[in-house]
């Protein structure tokens, strides 16, 4: 098909489509004739995921291009894989990680991982990732947080084991290296969205236990005006 | 104290102080003599929240000023304050909305909430971004998401149940709203955080079990070669 015939069925605008082949997140097509080329179902598809990882998964442009070149290579374990996957979904900022405080933090989340007899490698940047959130919570006024870094964990290795297992059970190696890819990133705005969902259901189940209200399943009280907004 | 000291305790450059100042996410010192503004610690602690909301939870200036005004607020219930909190942690970008194939996942998103009997605002923004991930996981290729939707769910609401009884705890309505904020934001940082670490710890434990390898605790076995950059 045409770059315009592909603009039509994937719903993104010619000059989008133009940029993501200048930025090398989609494939040339097959040039017919100059300033011609043909664009196939696979384009379509590369389209799809680059719109999934952008708009959905909040991934960078270069994140995405540094998954998508992972997805091409054959000679990556899915375990290898995480780390691009785990790249793609890593805040593009991050606090200051030369300072003291830090480093204390860095420590903590290390002595957490290795309690939890977690195998992890020593580089790996989620640990990272974790003492950036421990730095942060302790310069604030959140010490439950801290206090239910069980809880966090638990779920979210029981969560992660789920995914893991899935990625594994498809078997082939190219199938299996879409799925961490697919997984780690819409997996984290899927568990986001729920949690979301769920703090607005805790807090109006709470709110009229509170008030000694009756709830309406599937409706909630517009009398308490929760603010959703 | 003077703003060279702020910066020297806060350890953030006076420029960027500056820079807060104008966008208003840090309240004007008091006015001791023309160009010379007095500090407290108020202001260092507010320091300490804006880089927790910046860098650590990815907030954009724009939601943090939002969220910071909340904050001054004490006409706000904590329910209300959701509103507020959920805003700054959802995604800038989103999918386009305008299309049947959205449509259809914002129906299913509904559908879902209803049938686990959570009590949701029909408006609340966390259902569009349900249906962003099922609209995105539905053009590509991973049904095991989709199909996990409920494992996704009830981890997600035991720790909604968590954070929110925390909220709770604190009784005095300010106190509350600050921990709303922070646990909304900085507990979506750290669940995934530690998402990732769960990863790198099943994908290891799976792998040594299918090579019959032996796991030593603490230490990842080097020869498998994980890769975690």
């Amino acid at each position: 098909m045409r770059i315009g015939e592909l603009s039509r069925r994937s719903g993104i605008a010619v000059p989008t489509i133009k940029y993501y082949l200048r930025e090398g997140l989609l494939e040339p097509g097959e040039t017919r004739a100059p300033n011609q080329a043909d664009y196939g179902d696979a384009h379509l598809q590369r389209l799809r995921l680059i719109r999934a990882l952008l708009d959905v998964g909040g991934v960078s442009i270069s994140a995405a291009r540094d998954v998508i070149a992972a997805l091409g290579r054959t000679d990556l374990q899915p375990h290898d894989l995480l780390g691009v996957a785990h790249h793609a979904v890593s805040p593009t900022r991050h606090p200051d990680r030369d300072t003291d405080a830090w480093r204390d933090a860095r420590t903590a989340a290390d002595q957490f991982v290795s309690e939890r007899g977690w195998f992890v490698e020593p580089t790996a940047p989620a640990r990272d990732q974790l003492a950036d959130v421990i730095a942060a919570l302790r310069t604030v006024n959140a010490p439950e947080v801290l206090n239910n870094l069980d809880a966090y964990a638990t779920r979210a290795l029981s969560l992660a084991e789920i995914e893991v297992d899935n990625v594994i059970a498809r078997g082939e190696a190219v199938r299996m290296l879409e799925l961490v890819v697919l997984g780690t990133v819409l997996g984290e705005a899927l568990f986001a969205a729920l949690r979301l969902l769920g703090h607005e259901h805790a807090s109006m189940v709470r709110l009229a236990a509170a008030q000694e209200l009756p709830l309406t399943a599937g409706t909630p009280r517009k009398a308490s005006r929760p603010a959703s907004t």
